[in-house]
């Protein structure tokens, strides 16, 4: 039997409820936000998190905003996407979700309005993951080894997600494909969501440390790698979690493709190359311990950036909702 | 002032003492082993870790299976040698160290002579790390970043270290140097240990992430990468501690100099490549934690080899206690 859909957030009972993603896989909580201040801190403590998920969480926090009271709507919604977009600097979707719920209140929208304006945006990013899903399976040779990275999947968009939405698309036309999930240090998105979702599919998976992608590759385990992003400026560039530049040189080093899937919300073409976008620095704690579990001297060092940016040259295609974009980038994602 | 010298292990009283390096950096609790199958244990379960302090601790074991009662002399080192034999299959400088303490049994030294030959082994470790650091010093800049993996230092020799022993020695002579430690997963060795040992001697590290460490490169933090080794093939392949193989093609990817630092008892005549070296697989559950805390969902699939293997030609030199070894390694390694 199908495992019921993942909800990691609704709209329910003018609350918006998110799946607190910081305890899965062991426990599966679902934490009720009524004030707008709620989805910030869950959005900042990554309770909610995966670009095109922060942007939509975002939406619901300027509909919470707009249906509670104190100032005028306008005033409401202004300080609450204020309060939001300093919530997380690099994801694109946040900012982008922000701007369409402002312009709709700037054009006069009542909260019932704006309530129905993010949930589009929840359903939509539905429907474009079920477009790149299928754009990007024609990219994954039958039988393949696929290297993924951190979490892409229903946890991370609205829908059955990006590169995770690309690997059960594949899986779902009968491609017997195989996934190696990096575990993804420091918050072990890989190992907690991303296996998590494909072992209550039934996608063949196997956990491997950041370290290890490598070796997969000179074995011949992997045949191609595929991640989301975060931010993708106008010449290709892209930012994603932290170790997908590694995962992208080191398929260049084996001769393998190396994708990315996002919606084309996720597109920053105000950027003209990654050295511009702003790549978020998390607390040393992360690094120092996971679960409480301390694993370095009290004290010790850390430089713990949450993503990094891989160049286009390293990028063999960018799959979105209108399909397989090639290089050059300034025009493939312009157009 | 500086701190107290470390002792991973020593003879004491009739006993080998082993700090059990599992519970570093949180306890530091000594272990006295009375049986070789102790000193098995303690090899097997990572107590005692690292290629040249594995060969120390297996010609202790020797010496105490050469005082213990039952059978005769020959019978218990050869006994005992078979089962320290098995406790681990990479590291060349246990069976180097076996080779040596069997070769004294067999020419009839007796056990407190089985003792001397342990002990000189560790000593000629401690100065084994001497030579090392000094060749090795002179390969790094004045005020480089030098990234690193895993625990190379005075846990893991009978002296100073290897990679680790290269870094105190530059920086011992005024280099200020700064060092990014890669926190090593699964057993996180780098955070652990290699960042206690840092700081324990006041020299500047920073630790990231095994993920980090392609960023770290392209955002110019790093000037070289240099590893120690487990088993290094006739022609210059080096099997080291998983992950070392994706730093070693980033470091290419970046123009950077990739090295490696270990005694002539790591490297291994008798195989012509990298490919006949044994890769260890260890236990699932090493991925699937942190530090004791669970980091997947129950049942995953995990890969978990501990070691992997960087070939010759990613490798800019080979710092042993005779020299830095250059290409072609078949030629300078053998002289």
């Amino acid at each position: 039997m199908r495992p019921s859909a993942i909800r990691p957030i609704e709209w329910a009972d003018g609350n918006v409820v998110i799946l607190d993603q910081t305890l899965l896989p062991h426990r599966e909580e679902h934490l009720p936000c009524r004030r707008v201040e709620e989805v910030a801190e869950a959005i900042r403590s990554l309770r909610v998190r995966g670009a095109p998920l922060i942007g939509i969480a975002a939406a619901y926090g300027i509909a919470l905003a707009a249906h509670s009271s104190g100032g005028s709507l306008q005033e409401r919604v202004r300080s609450a996407a204020k309060l939001l977009q300093s919530t997380r600097p690099t994801a694109r979707n946040l900012f982008w979700a922000l701007e369409r719920m402002l312009s709709a209140a700037e054009e006069g929208a009542r909260p019932e309005e704006l309530l129905g304006e993010a949930v589009a945006i929840h359903e939509e990013d539905a429907q474009t993951c079920r477009s790149i899903g299928e754009h990007g399976a024609t990219l994954i040779p039958q039988g393949a080894g696929v290297m993924t990275i951190c979490n892409t999947g229903s946890l991370a968009t609205g829908g059955e997600g990006t590169a995770l939405g690309v690997i059960r698309s594949a899986y779902a036309v009968g491609n017997s494909l195989r996934v190696l999930a990096c575990e993804t240090r420091p918050l072990l998105q890989g190992a907690r969501l991303t296996m998590w979702e494909l072992m209550r599919d039934g996608i063949p998976a196997t956990l491997v440390t950041d370290g290890m992608a490598g070796t997969c590759m000179a074995r011949g385990m992997a045949d191609l790698v595929i991640a989301g992003a975060d931010r993708i400026a106008r010449n290709g560039d892209t930012a994603n979690k932290i170790g997908t530049y590694s995962l992208a040189v080191l398929a260049r080093h084996h001769g393998l493709p190396f994708y990315i899937a996002a919606p084309m919300s996720t597109v920053d073409l105000s950027l003209a190359s990654g050295s511009e976008i702003p790549i978020e620095e998390r607390d040393s704690d992360e690094v120092l311990a996971f679960a409480g579990a301390k694993s370095a001297p009290p004290g010790a060092a850390v430089f713990n950036p949450a993503f990094d940016v891989t160049p286009a040259e390293l990028i063999a295609g960018i799959v979105t909702e209108r399909g397989v974009m090639g290089a050059p980038y300034a025009e493939s994602l312009s157009s």
